[in-house]
């Protein structure tokens, strides 16, 4: 007999099936038995009863244990019914119980935990009610995020993560020893994407990168996914933004049509993003912040505190209606070399943050796409353009204007679903301490 | 005035139009000049007549400058009507020509260049015609491949790069420096992928991993995108065969809708993907190597040499119709600690290597699932069980009977187009002297 995946059973009722599962619960009472199964669908309740035979053969299980469960869909009774869950109307009438493997458990897995004591027991944790719904949400995401890309023409490319230099030219960054040189991981993909403007127009990665940053904080991974698109013929950063604004929209899309159980458990609130997406300059979010909303030390500064960017983001979703808020013309020497300078704003840059939910989500922008102009950038930061050589191929190769973004997903993920640290939206986090298991200083 | 793709341009006849686009070719002849314009979609064919001031504007153009054009969309003379071609039939008569880039090439961009030279100049020489070509079938393998599995229910995960050790425990592995620590890059997410199982029942990644070989050939590169899948539930290995087969059918339906013209520029050859794959045991296959197809010292070896990967193929194609061939039941001695010894033929595993058009393209098999079993498999390859605790808690904790396969992005886009080179099918290929650009040594 074929397996029914048990969020079909109710569809079942009366017939004879078979399930392949967890067992999620168990009790054993006399000569009775009462069981949750879960599969990667759902749960559903199971019960041994009048049958001796099958109860000898179930008398070891205990949770997590993997069974295939023979048995008959009965209609609960009325009064047993629980209409808000999947399969809440009935329940598997077990006949035959086989046992695929055993298991032992270190604590109940619906259990809060700790931070520390879910990552050290993560391959056991990630199992959870909670934990599964967070990654199913988080691989939605992705499929938005791409899918939305998929039709506006991008064309995805595997961008490499072993290179010669740190392409962002500031983060900190981890050495590879590469036989008899030394190489370093990638920051990010940003000079692929750019190089492959100039072939397919519009790009985009989805892929690992690496920050060797030191502190280990709710906000920073030494390792996580970057989501990154990058697009050609631009007028200016203002395309950017419309085309993330759009992948946004996607993505909550998506999420709503295929992830909406898992919302709906871990209580995420409904994402707004209404059709004029919130944008200002970064020194009129500077007066904004210390005129209306009470901010000190704002006006002037190079950059947003976190502070700041909480508060412009509680002024957007109360006054205008969005979780998303762009800033714009952040100064050159906070940007990176290849970030556009505005002509008509001297000293600050096509450049933008988008602020999601309280913190930056994406840093984008206009780049510079002329040769002399780009290698200008280089010197400015005290770059030397000759580390640059095969990158800037590309530019003197016929380069269109053109501008792009990098969205952490592990970052969007906890916003989305208002996670209070990171690393609970990172399967397997990197710290400076920890590769999976603790690491001996 | 909007921008149409060039791709597009056949549709407007007698209307004025805007293209952005790249200088393909450029002729000036008198007071006249013919262009070939050139974006993502396609190229068109444009003239200067009679426009004295568009063409003074244009006298500096040359190959590869980026421009935005304007101009009326005009029907060719019949005489000049190529039909084999996208806008064979229409020319654009320029109005208007902006600069938007200009460029200096090194070479013309559609020649024959040898593998170095290709390298060295891999930004500039990914825009050609036959590049563009083999990345656009490569992103649309990538896209055949997750589509198939997202419609039988696998979710998709970012496996992590920096890890602990060497998964597969044997392959040659890259060390990074990791604050005080020392780690290495995953040659594999095959211990995540496993983990996973636990969690999703079936999951995939597509993601870069790492081989610190120090041969340089034109089977082997040192970073490489690996499309990986894992399932649980099995049987056994024959689950796994059926579902790589059908992912196999996904990818050739995805790219004859969706890269037919890049399939048939590149010449490539059918896909021969039968119902019923050819499929033997490894002792099988000898036999029928020394038995049939004349080859010598094949039998009793525990493993195919290429030669005998290229024969097997050439009959399974010749008598079978089949690209596809699984060879299975490699020794225990040369599969990973993971690999499931079959009950029934013991010293032997049930694992698979899948042949493709002469060369192996995926490894794969039923994976050992039971803790002890795993343990076993362990120390029977000299490794300690107590550096594998974290991936163990898995299979401590409820893990079903599993399997799952690894497939090499960058081979399998080359056997299916036909390259000499695996490098051919990479974009920013890894080699042990070159990291984009050539190492010192």
């Amino acid at each position: 007999m074929r397996r029914t995946m048990i969020k079909n059973l109710s569809e079942k009722k009366g017939q004879e099936v078979k399930i392949k599962c967890w067992v999620d619960t168990v009790r054993f009472q006399g000569k009775m038995a009462f069981f949750d199964f879960r599969d990667v669908s759902g749960k559903v309740q199971g019960i041994i009863f009048g049958k001796p035979e099958v109860l000898e053969s179930a008398k070891d299980l205990r949770n997590e244990w993997v069974v295939e469960v023979s048995g008959v869909i009965n209609q609960r009774p009325e009064k047993n019914i629980n209409k808000d869950i999947v399969n809440g109307d009935v329940e598997i009438e077990i006949t035959n119980i086989e046992i695929l493997n055993k298991a032992e458990i270190p604590f109940e897995l619906n259990e809060d935990l700790n931070l520390d004591v879910s990552l050290d027991n993560r391959p056991y944790v990630l199992k959870s009610d909670k934990n599964r719904a967070i990654f199913k949400v988080q691989a939605e995401i992705v499929k938005g995020f791409r899918n939305t890309l998929n039709s506006f023409g991008f064309t995805e490319f595997q961008a490499p993560k072993i290179v010669g230099g740190d392409a962002e030219g500031g983060a900190e960054v981890y050495n590879v020893e590469y036989f008899k040189n030394s190489a370093s991981l990638a920051t990010s993909p940003q000079l692929y994407k750019q190089i492959m403007v100039g072939v397919f127009e519009r790009v985009f990665a989805v892929g690992n990168v690496f920050r060797a940053e030191k502190h280990s904080t709710s906000r920073h991974l030494n390792e996580y996914s970057s989501l990154d698109f990058e697009m050609g013929f631009i007028k200016d950063h203002a395309d950017v933004m419309d085309m993330f604004a759009d992948v946004m929209r996607g993505i909550k899309k998506n999420l709503e049509e295929n992830a909406k159980a898992e919302l709906d458990f871990l209580k995420a609130e409904e994402i707004l993003i209404p059709d004029e997406i919130p944008t200002m300059k970064l020194s009129e979010a500077q007066v904004l912040l210390e005129e209306k909303l009470g901010a000190e030390n704002a006006i002037g500064e190079p950059d947003l505190e976190p502070e700041h960017e909480r508060m412009l983001c509680d002024y957007a979703k109360k006054e205008l209606n969005s979780d998303l808020i762009f800033i714009t013309h952040y100064p050159v020497s906070k940007r990176p070399f290849y970030t556009y300078e505005d002509e008509n704003d001297k000293g600050f840059t096509k450049s933008f943050d988008a602020l999601f939910k309280g913190v930056e989500i994406v840093s984008g922008g206009q780049r510079r796409h002329d040769y002399d102009d780009l290698v200008e950038g280089m010197k400015m930061k005290g770059l030397n353009p000759d580390d640059f050589k095969f990158y800037l191929q590309a530019f003197k190769t016929g380069m269109p204007p053109h501008g792009g973004i990098g969205l952490g997903l592990e970052r969007i993920t906890q916003k989305i679903l208002g996670l209070k640290n990171v690393k609970e939206a990172a399967l397997f986090p990197r710290e400076i301490n920890r590769i999976d298991t603790l690491l001996n200083e």
